[in-house]
């Protein structure tokens, strides 16, 4: 258990006028209690409350999972054959609104209401996440050692582009190489896109074949105990005609403004709109197709995005991706992306493999 | 579109009391339209409706996802900067209830209760997944050969067990061995488990190092053209003493009486507990901390358990595990898993690796 984070969770709540929460995102749970189980289809929450006479945090736990005896002082077990809705309902005011986690299932939730478990059901998840969005020295440490990693395995990426290759030949190799740079995992399945493929931002690694002249996307991230990275760079494979130097220059141009702006105060949105503002002078606005970019830390794409709709100030320890781009269909796809962590007079960046225009030599 | 599969669902529905549902699970709306996509933390539901007055089905989809117009041809785009939850609300009739997908998350429900989108919520799965549980020739023929291959990669798992090998070496290994077989990839992660690890039925692979005379336990399951198979065997790699083999033969007698039983008409809960009275007959119940089994087909674990708390009739086409297992902490675990087919008569069995007891020369 980590009280600390339970008592700014229970603060939070409380600003919200809730006295109770169920937690159901399971990094949150590991967050706030040392306990990680992937429950799949059954049920796992963890309750908290402000109630004097109650324990603040209670585990709603399968017999089956691992036991959390060691992370959670007070935990419910239950069978496959039980079901956990009265147990949860029992453990409720059922007089008070109850903060639900944004993840809670409709099978759950819509038993919760039938067995009248509060008196109204409000999404709590904000402030879970908002307590989750500030990383502490340690978290931030273990984002940069992730961001570290990436940026080795970004050199070993661009050494695999040859002629012949196929995106999911580099794709497949990743892995083995993250973990042999000291991560355990991807964050998110990597992006390895050639030519017009990188001009689709969710374009999947196939059999598509490398030629020389193509330009190369890669966007990638791994996790470093437990804390993700996520960097994109895209190479030329030949000189670049003027046209795509003109478009990978705004992009970079891009990047580095919204990068310069980051300082606590700032807003989301007007990171994502400096960024927007110089590919739409540049005349490429329709083609800048998603939002700037997203908070990360124990998953890839974490609550409170970078976008035009996020009017809230960034704050110190806060860690998102900057990664505009520009996308022409049948033609080329730009993307630069790098992770920062805001800090008292700006921000960090903490990814340090170079925006300059890279010609691999293939 | 499967317009067949839409009716069916639609009809379901009905008999339930509801002209309209919201559809969540990509694999679902994979199953009802061809479509699929992966949404992670974004909006994608399918809107079914019975009204004559509008198009049966709708998909509601990110712009940032693949282009769904070959699949369904009623699709509301939005941006990641648009609430998609006003587009489904005008989409909906307010004053009819509206079926509901257990996997709908409470950051997509609650604001659609908010915006008065129906008279009333009622989860609506039991419905599709009564529809997708009900595998047809087709689907029953991709089942098939995904045990096959599973039978397949059993015997090269059997075959890595040697001296000093480590669970994870082995698991990792399997999903090579997997794609070589024509796979295309795990349908869960695999376990591995030698000596008492075998006592923890979810024990993940780890770095426990296989010595001679350890039991072995494999639980995996390949995907084959998205659908799913589960197998696990229990070997031995010395000759067994007295009390191992007690222990193995309870629960190979269960697995084989279970299977014994299934005809259409029989419940679930009569399966499970011919099985569970079999293991306590011998004085292992407390040992079988599970559920016997699970139904399977686009995941490995479907809706509609083979529990002592599931008391509807199995149906032909219906495809689930027959898992029974004996856990002695500190000591060993044995589990024997098959998939079957429930057929006019009685059942078909899809794995044909055989139960025998196997010394496996290490």
């Amino acid at each position: 258990m980590n009280q600390q984070r339970i008592d700014r969770v229970l603060e939070g709540l409380q600003r919200h006028g809730m006295s109770q929460a169920l937690v159901c995102d399971p990094l949150s749970i590991w967050y706030l209690t040392g306990y990680y189980t992937e429950p799949y289809e059954r049920f796992l929450a963890l309750y908290l409350t402000s109630r004097a006479s109650e324990p603040t945090a209670t585990l709603f736990c399968n017999r089956l999972f691992p036991d959390a005896s060691a992370c959670c002082g007070n935990v419910v077990l239950f069978s496959d054959t039980d079901d956990p809705v009265p147990l949860v309902t029992a453990a409720c005011d059922h007089s008070s609104p109850l903060g639900v986690d944004k993840d809670l299932a409709a099978r759950w939730l819509l038993p919760l209401m039938d067995a009248g478990a509060a008196s109204a059901y409000l999404l709590a998840s904000d402030v879970v996440d908002g307590v989750r969005s500030i990383k502490d020295n340690r978290e931030r440490a273990l984002m940069r050692e992730a961001s570290r990693i990436n940026d080795e395995a970004m050199k070993w990426l661009a050494a695999q582009v040859r002629e012949g290759v196929t995106e999911e030949q580099i794709a497949s190799g990743l892995l083995g190489e993250y973990r042999r740079l000291g991560a355990q995992d991807h964050s998110f399945t990597p992006i390895v896109s050639f030519g017009a493929n990188a001009a689709d931002p969710h374009h999947e690694p196939d059999q598509t074949v490398f030629h020389k002249g193509d330009m190369v996307l890669f966007d990638v991230g791994c996790k470093y105990q437990w804390y993700c990275s996520d960097m994109t760079r895209t190479f030329f494979t030949a000189e670049p005609t003027a046209h795509q130097l003109e478009v990978y220059e705004t992009v970079r141009r891009a990047n580095e403004a919204a990068e310069a702006i980051v300082r606590p105060g700032v807003t989301f949105a007007e990171i994502d709109l400096t960024a927007r503002h110089i590919i739409e002078e540049a005349g490429y606005g329709p083609y800048f197709t998603h939002r700037l970019g997203h908070q990360i830390g124990l998953v890839d794409h974490e609550p409170g995005d970078v976008s035009s709709s996020h009017d809230e100030p960034v704050q110190v320890g806060q860690c998102f991706s900057i990664e505009p781009g520009i996308y022409l269909p049948g033609d080329i796809g730009v993307r630069i992306e790098d992770l920062v962590i805001v800090t008292e007079d700006g921000c960090e960046v903490i990814n340090h493999y170079p925006h300059d225009v890279c010609i691999l030599e293939v």
